[in-house]
């Protein structure tokens, strides 16, 4: 069995206890959390979330791209979120690459390099100051006001914040 | 007190009965799992994870788009996931707007358009098609025979699959 397999078997049991299918669509919290993808980390439990309280949006190392801009424009503008928490964390794979090496090792392997930044960041505390920067210094982004950024560490569970 | 302030406070709840800081960098389940910033999805629950188990990536849509890509590579080539589910769900905020009538109101409200895709889409299940499509066409991606695509039920926690 694939582990997609194993995971829709899972779901199964979720939805026969599922009694929660009557949320609103916009956060009831009114807050967008945006941190990286890494496996170990349980967003709602860390941060005490119910069902429908925040938007949590995920990428490799919770930069502030593009993407990421988008995402907090639809949720700011369509659905009345206000506050944003910006988490790295330690023991990123994001701090464990650089983009020129990672790029040398596709285009080697596919003979083609790709146009985008990897987003490979050194030191935590610095680029999570250059993360929120990034929605501050976007024009789209109507509530920039509450904005602030976290450093969460793996090993203890817990949140440190980073001073902006 | 702010939100953040609330859920800076849960945490210290959170830390104090953290037991998991040993867990390895990489995925356990080698899988990467695309999905929406929606409020109402608490991904570890509708698919039955541990903690470790997988990378989630998390947008406006669920949809592929550059960023996603970036991490997906940095998900395979550098941290050994070789496994993709993408899940859009019902009540998706992106079936309410479209790109051009968002990027008016944006330009009515700063004067600048953003030059960026938005991403809005009406039909789910072809959405989901898209985004599989999106991440077989691109050349950075080396493991792409296991990627499924699905919709989640936002009323009754189900999981659909949709042929790709």
């Amino acid at each position: 069995m694939s582990v997609t397999d194993s995971f829709v078997r899972n779901n199964r049991e979720y939805a026969e206890n599922f009694d929660e299918g009557e949320l609103e669509l916009p956060p009831a919290k009114t807050i967008a959390i945006v941190t990286c993808m890494d496996a170990r980390m349980n967003i709602g439990g860390i941060l005490g979330l119910s069902l429908g309280d925040a938007h949590i949006l995920r990428n490799a190392g919770g930069i502030v791209t593009d993407d990421v801009i988008r995402s907090l424009i639809v949720s700011q503008r369509i659905l009345g979120t206000s506050e944003i928490m910006v988490i790295h964390h330690t023991d990123c794979g994001m701090t464990t690459l650089t983009d020129d090496g990672l790029k040398e090792e596709i285009y080697r392997d596919t003979g083609l390099r790709p146009p985008f930044a990897i987003e490979a960041f050194s030191d935590l505390d610095d680029d999570v100051r250059q993360s929120v920067a990034r929605i501050k210094a976007s024009p789209y982004i109507p509530h920039k006001d509450k904005i602030r950024g976290f450093v969460y560490e793996i090993e203890t569970g817990r949140l440190r914040e980073v001073p902006i």
